[in-house]
């Protein structure tokens, strides 16, 4: 088989059992004589595997019956327009700026309401989740905004914000990796690149009492109103990529749900952090309390050595472990679908990699 | 293999190279270690694939330098409104209303900038492309849109009207089925789920002078110019369909390109009207002038035989004809990756059902 560990921070690694039922089911679904990706999404046997899909995301995430479940296109970057083309009734939302995307989503958000940032980490690189001064939020604001992990930095909220507003979270680097409890949130949205599947699904989990308010300049592709009521079909959805995700959300359940990924993903984080923690020649960058179980970014403190380790590492297969330019180094993402065995061989692979360069020296 | 003959609308039947191609590349591309749809979206390898596609497409459709090529997500509805995004300098826009997509594109664009419909045949149910009264142009529109084939109604531009101001095009479901002279377009738009590959990708052709003078509201993800200066990876775009769209362009090539898949699609469309214009129980439904080679409308003009043929077609493998509600009876959608051995069956089933019908009455 030949299968890369490939810590790519995403499009990453997807479950090898949804690919090779993908594989199988290529040229003639279930003898339909077509492949999924030649079916309109219109006909009853494609929608059968649409409804499925979101099915098991409800299931997954126990999404209560008075929350929407969209699919959409255009990624979390046009949700960041979505969001305040969708929420904005009073007029202005409070932002938490926790890293890049984060202010990405600030910035898009101020073309179309107003936009309050609350609390930040810039200053400081994004290495840790900011704190928010409860004075700062506007208890008018029509949604408090946050990005649960930061994919870039390598931070995560270990603990949500309390708000009196609709708490609005971008989630798309650690959406089914814990458990999360969907009614304290007004709505999440999340590219499926890497926990929910490849590339060019975005979903949206939205509570039905918040619909109904988007702005006379919203695009229908990103009015989720229109959206909800069309069953994400105002326009043709991206129809292989989503069914590709209900393979991937059938592997999840497999292993037992989200609550079982969780445990798995606690014990792959704390294998390199434990070892990051002791490394002589790899520092961890995020602080300790905001540490990602998803993204684990690290250095050397050269960014010679940093690059002639990524080289070494990706001879061994270990691939995609160059960092972000913003921070440098190198980052580790171990997404649902990186098994356990992924990260132990990173790590052996650190640790000898460490004993040779202490031996050269 | 028993693959059937899909007349659908779109998604539609694909080349079965690119399917076996894809299948067999699914869990490890080229000795990568890894899916397409597992790539890091800015890895070098991803990178020659989307490149490889690009090229494809500009090669296919001659496609000048002065133009760029994006590949976007969103379909062709959300360029319904990018267009007007992207263009309006001076404030108004012409429309010609020849179908369903037309008129959508028409009423998303209002949201933006003035439209001004110059020619309808809304009245008699879209059966033909309405002439335009050179008189109705506003020659400080910003562009002329047009839509150039009509899916659900079944007709075709047969020859494009002539314009002062750039002519903007919604060429979906008959891009590269017939040769186009690109330099003739402003901007072309076509969601690739008809001629190009899967659903989840929009092409966006634009002559790169027209670039630069987006609407401060502008969702960036609708951005062309964003996107041209990003290689159309503002965000992450939808890796796998374009993968597909390249493998369908692939063999599209080997067809000889477009002029060779041309000639076969006026051939396979002649075999179907021409059995259409003698059949005494099916009756074509678009005006001769303007008959579209890719979507086949057609009825018995009574809707129970309507249903009854499109069930007893479904019995013999040929799939999704049901007409669209808005026209009723038949359509019969024979993209470029329907074989002309898929047209003969049809017209062999017609006929012979047309025989034990008239034998019945």
């Amino acid at each position: 088989m030949n299968r890369a560990y490939n810590f790519a921070a995403g499009p990453s690694m997807l479950p090898l059992s949804a690919l090779t039922a993908a594989a199988e089911e290529m040229t003639n679904f279930r003898g339909s004589g077509m492949s999924v990706m030649e079916m309109s999404h219109r006909s009853k046997i494609y929608l059968e595997i649409f409804d499925e899909t979101v099915a098991l995301l409800r299931e997954l995430m126990a999404i209560p019956d008075d929350y929407e479940v969209l699919l959409l296109q255009g990624g979390a970057t046009g949700q960041f327009a979505a969001v305040p083309l969708n929420l904005t009734v009073r007029g202005s939302a409070d932002y938490v700026d926790s890293g890049n995307f984060a202010a990405g989503a600030a910035k898009e958000a101020a073309k179309y309401t107003n936009v309050n940032i609350v609390a930040s980490s810039k200053a400081d690189n994004y290495t840790y989740i900011p704190t928010i001064d409860p004075e700062k939020l506007n208890p008018q604001a029509d949604y408090l905004y946050i990005t649960t992990n930061n994919t870039i930095f390598g931070t995560r909220y270990t603990r949500l914000p309390e708000a009196q507003v609709p708490l609005v979270a971008d989630m798309s680097s650690n959406i089914l990796s814990e458990v999360y409890d969907v009614t304290k949130f007004g709505a999440i949205i999340a590219g499926a690149q890497k926990n929910i599947g490849p590339a060019g699904v975005v979903v949206v989990i939205v509570r039905k009492d918040l619909l109904g308010n988007a702005q006379k300049i919203t695009p229908k592709i990103m009015n989720w109103q229109l959206m909800a009521e069309a069953n994400s079909m105002v326009n043709t959805p991206s129809t292989y990529p989503i069914y590709m995700a209900g393979l991937c959300l059938k592997w999840l359940k497999e292993q037992g749900g989200v609550a079982a990924i969780e445990k798995v993903n606690i014990e792959k984080a704390k294998l390199l952090y434990d070892y990051l923690d002791e490394s002589r020649l790899f520092h961890p960058v995020a602080q300790k309390e905001f540490r990602s179980r998803m993204n684990v970014t690290f250095n050397t403190g050269d960014p010679d050595k940093d690059a002639a380790f990524v080289k070494a590492a990706t001879g061994a297969g270990l691939l995609n472990l160059k960092g972000h330019r913003l921070v440098g180094g190198m980052r580790a993402s171990i997404y649902n679908a990186m098994p356990i065995e992924g990260v132990k061989a990173l790590v052996d692979f650190m640790k000898q990699y460490e004993a040779e360069v202490a031996h050269h020296v």
